[in-house]
């Protein structure tokens, strides 16, 4: 729909340069964001791949929601878009601010996030006293989170009070469109539509007495951010395979570096496990969220992706924990990059701050 | 909007009788329903009083959420609506048939349910040889549920296998809208702006294995089913004080009845310190469901509101259940009548199915 269009002065394509139609494989890829607006959904948009420009996709689709809610009919008319602007050719493309975007999904009908990094869940549990359980490597273990009310990746994240004990969970997120009852983990493969980086915060004293109950997290796991960008599997290549993100994943503690976990490495389940583990009983309707939990490797020199980590190390090392938990102003950077170095869904970049009474 | 109207012929109200304009606190009140139309959100619907017709609400907000996110806006409007059509005076009013109902949020971005009956809470507890957490008479004991795929009050309940240990839970629920963090329960109440009748399917054999994991209910939980209508508290009458639901809940079991607690007895908590425990840490958007648990007396004259509990009471009697989980063909009927007899949401009533490959 957009084709034969003027190049854009300042845009990210080669201008008077002739550009080979896009091979099929490239025809599948796109990055996608949602643009404050005032409203709670927000306004899609997509994003070129150097994450330099963006175009409004309103009217193909108001809101990611809606993408998601017939898919096969839209996404092509994103793509479409998508290859355009990646040329410089988008009709109305203006310069990318991570700033001005929510989560790609303000809010969603489901947010499951699974622990399938043995490393974080063996540690973290056996550091609350708890046993894991026999299930842990046998069946994905996930939870069902909260997903009314998420934060925009450089949004500041409102915390009450510092004695919760506030940490940072840097993970990687799929979002499917619908997927039945019963689907097998092969065919759940090919329901993952998008994929996002997830900032998981986490309230560290309030989690033993809430799981003790049995019941889950609530309070513990207050409104969870997302990277400004979600991008089809196929945006990242050769790192998209046994449905997981093989790339580290960079964590920065107010501007020094803290961990670059491969998220490829040391799972116990890839996504297309975890989906078929909760569709089980129940179908997935189109824009559920499902997560990995905290990325985490075994080789320690790989940092740590969450405080409680490095505290549960150190305990076993020292008998006490050195790193203390995060404190009003504090700031955590969290980010991918691709092989050639290009950052895939821009960073999350957030501070913590009290909440306004 | 709807003012001097035709009245409809065959319509609910007294034609050709002037009715007194409604009294300011009759303006509050209204009955809500979300009629099937091939989408996923379903299109509004005021029903009268009397659950005998109902009146497309599309010009005022297509759906449900829609009519939440803006709620002060909206509410309003369609109040007028429903005073019209209860006076007989709609314009399009048609006769309401509760099939044609999904749940009144087909999807939603929250749903949270508590277990506020101590009866049920304990005896379910020690049915399962777990111990009753110290915190339960301290503070609300609820568990994060999935929204995405919520099933209609009449609509058939899927499953693929007879030996889950399939079981209804008969419980009200409340939809809030904006709540913001660390609110307090007094302030909570007046967020209540509908309240629904739910059956929270539950798959018994699934469940001690995942509450051992600590993360809640995933497989256990299967799609929730909502009675056709949702009613502002104030349709309740003298029956809403104390933010809990006093009435009877009739539970029929294939066509036997087998339960009639009082919604407001027994409980440890009401929706409004249920609202405040969630909101503790995060803001609770508009549109979220909150869930007070399987309505449960101590005293047992009342039945049972799920197979589990009476399971239980056989257990301790005799050692051993007699009351067998659902099969395939059964049918379970769930609805709250007021002081005049009137059926407030309509009845859930839903037969158990085996799912189709």
């Amino acid at each position: 729909m957009e084709a034969g269009i003027l190049s854009v002065p300042g845009g990210p394509g080669k201008r008077g340069h002739r550009v080979p139609f896009p091979a099929p494989h490239e025809a599948r890829t796109m990055k996608l964001a949602t643009l404050k607006d005032g409203s709670r959904d927000g306004q899609l948009a997509v994003v070129s791949r150097d994450l330099a420009t963006v175009h409004l996709a309103d009217g193909i689709a108001p809101t990611l929601q809606r993408a998601l809610d017939d898919w096969a009919f839209i996404a092509p008319q994103l793509e479409d878009l998508y290859q355009t602007l990646n040329l410089g050719k988008a009709r109305h493309a203006f310069p990318f601010e991570p700033g001005r975007c929510m989560a790609p999904l303000p809010r969603a009908f489901q947010w499951v996030d699974g622990s399938a990094y043995a490393h974080h869940f063996e540690l973290l549990t056996r550091a609350r006293g708890a046993e894991v359980p026999a299930s842990y490597r046998r069946e994905p273990t996930a939870y069902q989170g909260g997903s009314d009310d998420f934060l925009g990746g450089l949004d500041d994240a409102p915390f009450a009070s510092e004695d919760w004990g506030i940490d940072f969970e840097a993970e990687l997120a799929a979002v499917v469109d619908d997927v039945p009852m019963g689907a097998a983990p092969a065919a759940c493969a090919g329901h993952v539509r998008l994929l996002m980086l997830v900032n998981d915060w986490s309230l560290r004293h309030l989690i033993p007495d809430e799981l003790a109950k049995g019941f889950g997290f609530l309070q513990s796991k207050p409104a969870t951010a997302f990277a400004p960008v979600a991008v089809t599997p196929d945006e990242l290549g050769e790192a998209w395979r046994e449905g997981r993100v093989h790339a580290p994943v960079l964590v920065h503690l107010n501007g020094r570096k803290v961990g670059d976990a491969d998220a490829g490495a040391g799972t116990v389940f890839g996504f297309p496990e975890l989906i078929a583990h909760v569709a089980r009983t129940r179908n997935l309707r189109a824009g559920s969220i499902l997560g990995l939990g905290t990325v985490s490797n075994d080789d320690t020199a790989r940092g740590f992706s969450c405080i409680a980590e490095q505290r549960a190390l150190e305990t076993l090392a020292d008998g006490q924990p050195s790193t203390p938990y995060l404190c009003f102003g504090d700031r955590v950077r969290i980010e991918v990059f691709d092989a050639l170095g290009q950052s895939v869904f821009g960073a999350i970049d957030q501070a913590v701050v009290r909440t306004r009474p």
